[in-house]
C-alpha cells in the first residue's frame, strides 16, 4: 500500500483546501491519506466532514516555510515545519508519495536533501503536464529545477518521462521529442545537438526527433524533453500569453454592450475552454528522479486539484515509479 | 540620403506584395526604394502603379533563395539571387538598408558574410518587437541567430537593443531586462547569472533586473535581453500560444448558433484586438550588429506590412544605428 502524505499546510487555500481535498480523495478512491501540520488547524477542518478517522492520519508540525524562504537555508533549519516533518515521515520507504502546494524551491531542495536522488540518475527534473489541443498531455521535463544541464541529464529526462506517461498519464509507447530552435537534426545550441544524439541512440524510448516551441500545444508528443531553464521559460511563456490574451479577450468584451451581450451568449462555452486549460484538472507537477514520490501541485490548487493530485500520487504509488526508473538505468 | 533595397522575391507574396508595399512607402515617406529582383516580374506588377519611375529603381536578379535551402550554401553558391544581388549592391555603404522577407537563416548567414560584423561587435542579433498589453513595445533580443551565446554577448545585445529602442521605437531611456526563470539576482544559470553582473555594471543602459517569460507582454521592459536559443523559444511559444488560443476560441464559436452570434456581434472587436497582435503592425525584425541595416519581415507580409517595414528602414537609416553603435562600443 502506498503511504501518500500531504503538505496540509502548502498552499494559498490551505490548510482549508488541502484537508477538504484529502477527504474528497479517501471518499474517492478509498485509499489513506496522512495530513502533516498543525494538528489543532488540521482537526478543526476535518471536524466539518464526514470520513472514517482510520483513513485520515495527521502528523503535528509546527510551522510552515513560506514562498519568500530561502530553501536550502529554510529545510535546513526548519524542521519543525510541515514539509521537512513529512519528508522525515517518508524517509526510507521508496513507495512512499508526497503532495505539496508549497514553495517549489523548498519542496525540490527538500525531496534531494531528505530522499536523496535514485542511485544512477545525475539530476531529478521537475515534469509538467501541458495541455495538448487534442486532449492529451505534453509532459514538459525538466521544466525548472536544473539550470545548467549536460546532454546527460536530458536522456535521463526522457526515460523518466516515458516512464511517468506511460504509467501515469496511460499513454502507450509514449513519443519523445527534443525542444529545438528548428525540426532538423542540426538546429540548436551544441548542448541541445548533443542530447539529440544521445536520444537518437537511447533505447527504452520512442524518439521523434526536435520540436518547436510553438507546436509544443497542438503536436503529438507525449514528453518534451529540455533543461531547466529553457523549460521554466517555455511553462511560464504558455501562462503569461493564455492569460494576457483571455484577459484582453475579457477587457473586449466588457468595453461594449455588443460585447457585454456575446459574453453572455458564450459563458458556459468559454467556461469549459478555461476548465481544459485549468491546472486544477491538468494535475501535478511530479519531480522525478528521488526516491519516492514527491507531486508539485499548484500554489493556487482547490479541493478538487487536491483531490485529483492525491489521485494521481496513488497512481505514483501504484505503478511503482521509483522502481520502474531504477530499472531503467540497469539496462 | 539613406539608400532602401528591398528584396523584391522574399515572402509568400512575393513580389506583388514587396512592389505595392514599396510604391506605398515611396508615396507616404516620399523616399526612393530600389527593388531587387527578376526585371521583368518587377516592371509588370509596378506598371500597375502611378508611380514616379524615379523613385523605384530596379536592379536585376535571376533567382531567388528558398526557404528550404540551406544558408551558407545558397549564400556562397547563389551569386544571382535577389538576396545576394541586393548584399553586394550594399556593400560598403553602411547606410543603406535592406528589408527582406526571405529565409531569415540566408539573410543573417548573408548579411554576416557580405557586409561583416561591426568592428568590436562579437555577435550581431536578431532582434524582435512584442507587443506590449500598453501598447508598446518589448524588444526582444537574441530571438534566434545566435544558439550558443557568452555573457558579454549578452552585454552587447542590451547596449545595440536599447539604441534601436531608442532611436526606432522612440523609447526614452529604455528599460533594458534580462530573460531568467526569476526576479532574484541569485537565480538562472551560471551564464545568465554572469550576464546579470554584467548588466548591472554596464554604463549607457538602464538595467532593472530579470524578467521572467511570463510577465514579458505586460512588463515595462522595452529591451528584454537573452541568448538566441531561449530567445526563439520565448517567440515561438508566444505566436504558438496565441494561434492555438485564437484558434480554440473560433472552433468554440463556431460549434454552436449561440456561439455563431456571439461571434458575428464580436467580430470588430476581435479583429481590432488581431491587429494589435499582427505581425503586419508590429515591425520587422532588426538585425543589429552588422555594417549597415538588415529588417528581416515576416514571411507573411503582406503590402501594408511591407509598407511599414520601408519605413523602419528608413528611419534606420537616418538614425545612422550603425554609426551609434560603433560609438557605444567606443564608450
Amino acid at each position: 500500500m502506498t503511504n501518500i502524505y500531504v503538505d496540509a499546510m502548502g498552499g494559498d487555500f490551505a490548510p482549508q483546501a488541502t484537508v477538504e481535498g484529502a477527504v474528497m480523495a479517501v471518499k474517492a478512491y478509498q485509499i489513506p491519506v496522512t495530513l502533516v501540520g498543525r494538528e489543532t488547524d488540521i482537526n478543526k477542518e476535518l471536524a466539518k466532514y464526514d470520513v472514517p478517522r482510520d483513513d485520515v492520519r495527521v502528523i503535528h508540525a509546527d510551522s510552515v516555510i513560506g514562498f519568500d524562504e530561502e530553501p536550502v537555508y529554510a529545510v535546513r533549519h526548519k524542521n519543525d515545519s510541515s514539509l521537512v516533518v513529512a519528508l522525515d515521515a517518508m524517509k526510507g520507504d521508496d513507495n512512499a508519495v508526497l503532495v505539496s502546494a508549497g514553495s517549489t524551491g523548498a519542496l525540490l531542495t527538500g525531496a534531494l536533501l531528505k530522499l536523496g536522488r535514485i542511485k544512477g540518475i545525475k539530476r531529478p527534473a521537475l515534469a509538467a503536464p501541458l495541455p495538448r489541443m487534442d486532449g492529451g498531455r505534453a509532459l514538459l521535463i525538466d521544466c525548472g529545477a536544473n539550470a545548467d544541464c549536460k546532454p546527460l541529464y536530458l536522456s535521463q529526462f526522457a526515460a523518466m518521462g516515458s516512464i511517468y506517461s506511460e504509467q501515469i498519464l496511460g499513454v502507450k509507447n509514449p513519443k519523445v521529442a527534443l525542444l529545438n530552435i528548428g525540426t532538423e537534426a542540426e538546429k540548436g545550441s551544441m548542448a541541445v545537438k548533443e542530447a539529440y544524439e544521445l536520444l537518437s541512440k537511447q533505447s527504452g524510448i520512442s524518439f521523434i526527433g526536435n520540436i518547436e516551441s510553438k507546436e509544443v500545444l497542438r503536436s503529438e508528443a507525449d514528453v518534451i524533453v529540455t533543461d531547466g531553464f529553457t523549460g521554466n521559460i517555455l511553462l511560464k511563456s504558455i501562462e503569461g500569453t493564455s492569460s494576457v490574451l483571455m484577459k484582453t479577450i475579457k477587457d473586449t468584451l466588457m468595453a461594449s454592450a455588443k460585447g457585454k451581450l456575446a459574453g453572455a451568449l458564450i459563458k458556459s462555452d468559454l467556461s469549459g475552454l478555461k476548465k481544459q486549460f485549468s491546472s486544477d484538472e491538468i494535475g501535478g507537477s511530479p519531480f522525478l528522479g528521488v526516491k519516492g514520490g514527491v507531486i508539485k501541485a499548484h500554489g493556487s490548487s482547490s479541493a478538487y486539484a487536491f483531490k485529483n493530485a492525491i489521485g494521481q500520487a496513488a497512481a505514483y504509488g501504484k505503478a511503482d515509479i521509483t522502481l520502474r526508473v531504477k530499472a531503467a538505468l540497469a539496462n
